[in-house]
């Protein structure tokens, strides 16, 4: 099979894609993705996305921790939001959490038409690649950017994804060429490269330095986060 | 004034972007913009951008050149399309072309919001960055795409531009920083640089390697077309 592989740089570019019979790796390392990969890695039974912070109220179900997510902040009210310090083990065991965050979540209801949406993260960039490396399908690599607008962190991981299993595909779209460059340019350091960013500069008056330098720790995760019936699980 | 440089790089993302008050530079190096400053410098008279084919046919007006391009071909029954050798001086000099594109128009028309439209080539770009740095506005540097994809070559040019202005501005998104690192990466030899591209190969196949080898021409222009009513005409 000739397999292509794209990346889609925000949300509202999905309409030029297929998404059809295509897996589709949603991207948001600052932090949504990052931190559904750690929380399902330490035992979280569930992690169900919802795109606004009023589904996230509604939803019933007493046994489900909320989180939520607004401008990098957690929302007021809720058990906590995206830092992947809220993720841990002896936080998350065995949890159903229903998570609302602004750019990841709304990047996962938008490919909802794919085959498989997967999750990935610096966490588990090796394992998701080894996985997809195995998969008879394409690949559409979607960057949920900041508010629907291109970001350098979410780029840099798609192109860390193309530039690891540029063996196993044979179609580059210009975006995948570009962010696998990007990778490139910028792999020796990641955080260093990072500050250049204006989301990193953003991310630094919230004071969350500590989470940015967690999320882009490299394969401490295993697990590979698949949307099953609108929850995200564990890949079995 | 703190100056804000942004790179758009879709027509389909201009909603997530400021427009009002800006500089829009249209960016579609292959080949409508590089065409159209082509065309403004051999004393084309106006050249009209217009969304269809079909408001390209219905157009009065006895005394306009028609040109219509489609999927990188001219257009069945029109005059000429985007190949810049169509805009010599010989061919559209004291000339008004009424003219649809397959990217180039479209990004113009998503722009018309903005305080002032310009266009932007690699055969124009001092002319343009001199003008540039000398506005007391922010602006935003739009990328035509293919069909509303990422494309490479639209990003390189738009690298360009905030390589060579970066001493004028604060502001820097993330797309802005990436495409000058693109620049950066590929300003030696920007036709070798874009064989990997997918755009490229598509060009390759219709045949028009001498149009690309002079879309990348640099400074050959020192006009700037600027949309006005409608038209784009010299900036005098």
């Amino acid at each position: 099979m000739n397999r292509e592989i794209e990346v889609c740089l925000s949300p509202l570019l999905i309409p030029s894609y297929k998404v059809e019979g295509r897996v589709v790796v949603v991207i948001d390392i600052f932090r949504a993705t990052s931190s559904i990969c750690y929380g399902i890695e330490n035992g979280a039974l569930e992690i169900i996305p919802v795109a606004s912070v009023e589904e996230c109220i509604s939803f019933k179900g007493d046994d489900y921790l909320r989180a939520a997510e607004r401008n990098g902040e957690v929302v007021s009210g809720f058990d906590f939001g995206n830092s992947p310090f809220s993720y841990t083990r002896e936080k998350v065991e065995n949890k159903k959490i229903i998570l609302t965050t602004t750019n990841g979540t709304h990047a996962i209801q938008k490919a909802k038409a794919a085959n498989k949406i997967v999750l990935g993260s610096f966490l588990n960039l090796d394992a998701l690649c080894d996985w997809l490396s195995k998969q008879e399908q394409d690949v559409l690599l979607l960057c949920s950017g900041w508010k629907n607008k291109y970001n350098l962190e979410d780029t840099l991981f798609a192109g860390a994804v193309v530039y690891k299993l540029r063996q196993h595909f044979h179609h580059f779209c210009d975006a995948s060429i570009a962010a696998e460059d990007m990778y490139l340019l910028a792999k020796d350091n990641l955080r260093e490269y990072l500050y250049k960013s204006s989301h990193s500069q953003r991310l630094k008056e919230l004071n969350i330095e500590d989470d940015i330098q967690f999320c882009l720790k490299q394969n401490i995760c295993n697990s590979i986060p698949v949307l099953v019936d609108g929850k995200l699980v564990a890949m079995s």
